[in-house]
């Protein structure tokens, strides 16, 4: 380790008390990964148990000019937790209180390493209701969701992070404490800097408080599967469902190499012939459930559906979400490594883009398994491929180019949920203009003048 | 007027159409309002028909550092359009196409002219909902929406502007066009920019084009009428709903005032020693607002309600809403001047917030009409007074303060849905701290380095 490490690692522990400055190579190594395969060693971890000692630790790393990465649990699938260019990583695990839970006006208080799948409980026991459910949620953390602005099948109905964002404690890179929003769901007081947080990927502040919007709980709900012959039923069945009035709670889409995968790996019985499955939950008043679920299985029905089924108990409707939960172990056991990506079109280009990726998957010869979030648009098609495999890997990396041009011509985005953070990074210039990124880097420069957060990120060089 | 002035009517008559460039003291006149009282004459005005001209109109006013100040219909209430500094008025309002209804995918493209209302019945004319619904709605423009993130009675079931903007053309100071967002429901790439111009009262950029998210239109809805003895049963009942996993369309509530107001105006035979009325809307599916009329129905009961009525039919309905339209007539009618405040408060504190004006109606001896958005804590109270009495302003001014500081004490803050515009410009700090000011204000210079876009707004001098 270099000396000027050494010499920060001596002042830091000065300044934090004992245990929370770490430097040892096992707990560099542990902290270099998020949930992707990419790695860079921190130079030293602090761990943060409260806003004076993040504050404290901004101060300082300003003054020294070292990077700071902010990080929860590290499941996020950018690498936006990675250290990219060293520095501290900063973890804010231990900041895990539910400091309220205020029934009257229907919001939490919460610090941001309180993990996700824990709140949800917490909050529906006193019967509320959290909607954003990442795949992660029982290990991410929800200020890593705030950062990353993180989704989950819920988004159709109930949107995603930002939706339930309220107000944040933020501390910039200068040391400051900013308050913003609060508890009110109606604010017009100033620029909405909450949003401009949400989703910046650990680039412009440290999250050390979040107030978060909570919903009633739903009383009632509904689980469906619907088996279709034809890919582009599935997707006119997903439109005339909106088109009919409903909003499902979800409405996931798997093709029919998800289905196949699956099957592989857990012969459920689907059939391997059948191009889609959709997977749709309706929840709410159970007299609006029992309507909608009628209105979804006669769309169905007139868009041609194989086969539909309604869950009549908690247990059949677990073995209806059984083939979807199964598709991430299905993909890892098929082949040695997954990339999966995150697209994000206009709902109705959906089966357009899913044949485009089709299409892709042959140029390329790669096994490419798609499924996701029909309902908002956001596809996760999955490359099924060797990372050992160097040649194959450059296939990988063309395949992976020609998703995101396709997904962008058919008036999409490079991602609905992951984040740029390292991976997408290559790719930020198909998406926005040089003037939309000069626009991000001066509000970034703005807010973090010394490029001390999460530096390298987003726009950094490739 | 100034030689200067008369120089840049004639290089922008250079620039522009003939017809589009104006400087007759009649329209600098007509452009020298919004829906306040707040009055300053523009230099000169610019009509603008499309994103180049907008553009051309902006780098000219950057060469020459004239502020310019854009403005729909001018129906804003905290002063946002009014060319508090002088500069250039320019008129988004030629620009009215709506270019684009997007059934598939359920988002609309349109110019920032548009008119809300105008665009509402084009959409649900095909089968969708556009829910955002402020009261000037018959007028005002969806850019002006955008620019001061509007709000309105539909609020805490469907959210407000920014709830639905998914995307946004936006012409920079410099004369930059940046296309920030897009047709996609999910969108994590690069900061949320869109959020950032949403609200910022055209203090950071104009807007030229917003894509707009659509719902399917709800098949059914109910409306009903609460009339309660005591304010607190009203308010519990209010917390009732929500925690009764209902969440109504529109949840409004008028004080013993308003209802006092209203009949003096209407005679409707309203209940004038009733402390609180509650105008409840729901929507959704037929069977599910069947139930949850049922529901409300039983939780007002349980709180105490002296009538509960449900509307049968259309007529109904809309005599049901005639109390609660006829306050903003009944008010003005009933002294010459009005003051319309927009507090925002967690929704726990709604009664105690109506105490607090009722309090300070006492205290400054001044009529304060209260009503709002109960559902999600946004209360409008109204002074009623007499501009031209400068001895009772005096007391008013200190009542606006004292409401504003009651508010920020009970976590909530100085506007819900008007914006901070010039009027409540002198408050700013009580609400946000100086930290978060100093940062909104290196974003803003970021953004508008030379500050030509709408001056002396939200945190200029007072």
């Amino acid at each position: 380790m270099a000396a000027a490490t050494r010499s920060l690692v001596a002042d830091l522990r000065r300044l934090f008390p004992v245990g929370q400055v770490l430097d040892s190579i096992e707990d560099r190594t542990l902290y270099a990964y998020d949930g992707t395969s990419i790695k860079a060693l921190p130079d030293l971890i602090v761990m943060a148990r409260g806003v004076k000692e993040v504050a404290t630790l901004l101060r300082f790393a300003s003054d020294h000019e070292v990077p700071v990465v902010p990080r929860g649990a590290g499941t996020g699938l950018s690498g936006g937790s990675v250290p990219a260019e060293g520095g501290i990583a900063l973890v804010l695990a231990p900041m895990r209180a539910i400091k309220e839970l205020d029934a009257g006006s229907m919001v939490a208080v919460v610090e941001p390493g309180v993990i996700t799948g824990q709140f949800q409980k917490t909050v529906e026991e006193a019967g509320m209701f959290y909607p954003p459910d990442p795949a992660s949620l029982n290990y991410c953390t929800l200020g890593g969701n705030v950062a990353e602005n993180a989704g989950g099948p819920h988004g159709v109905k109930y949107g995603v992070t930002k939706d339930y964002v309220l107000g944040l404690e933020v501390v910039l890179s200068s040391g400051d404490v900013v308050r913003l929003g609060g508890k009110q769901i109606k604010n017009v007081t100033g620029y909405n800097l909450v949003q401009l947080f949400v989703g910046s990927e650990g680039t412009l502040g440290v999250i050390t408080e979040v107030i978060l919007r909570l919903l009633p709980k739903p009383p009632a709900k509904k689980t469906m599967l619907a088996i279709f012959d034809k890919l582009d039923d599935a997707a006119t069945a997903v439109a005339g469902i909106m088109a009919g009035g409903v909003i499902p709670a979800t409405l996931e889409i798997m093709d029919q190499r998800s289905i196949n995968c699956v099957e592989d790996y857990l012969k459920l019985g689907l059939p391997r012939d059948a191009e889609a499955i959709l997977l749709i939950e309706v929840d709410g008043m159970a007299e609006a459930v029992e309507a909608e679920a009628r209105i979804i299985d006669t769309i169905c029905r007139e868009k041609g559906v194989r086969s539909f089924q309604v869950a009549k108990d908690k247990q059949e409707e677990d073995s209806l979400w059984r083939a979807r939960r199964a598709i991430s172990p299905a993909i890892s056991s098929a082949r040695p490594s997954k990339i999966g990506e995150d697209i994000s079109v206009p709902r109705s280009a959906i089966p357009e883009m899913i044949r485009e990726i089709q299409r892709i998957s042959k140029e390329f010869d790669l096994p490419i398994v798609i499924f996701g979030h029909a309902g908002d648009g956001n596809l996760h098609p999955n490359i099924l491929t060797d990372r050992r495999d160097h040649k194959e890997m450059e296939r990988v990396e063309q395949a992976i180019a020609a998703i995101f041009e396709a997904a962008v011509r058919l008036g999409g985005t490079l991602s609905g949920e992951h984040g740029i953070g390292l991976s997408k990074r290559p790719f930020l210039r198909m998406a926005l203009s040089p003037e939309t990124i000069r626009l991000m880097e001066n509000i970034k420069r703005a807010v973090d003048p010394k490029n001390i957060l999460n530096p390298g990120k987003i726009w950094g060089r490739a």
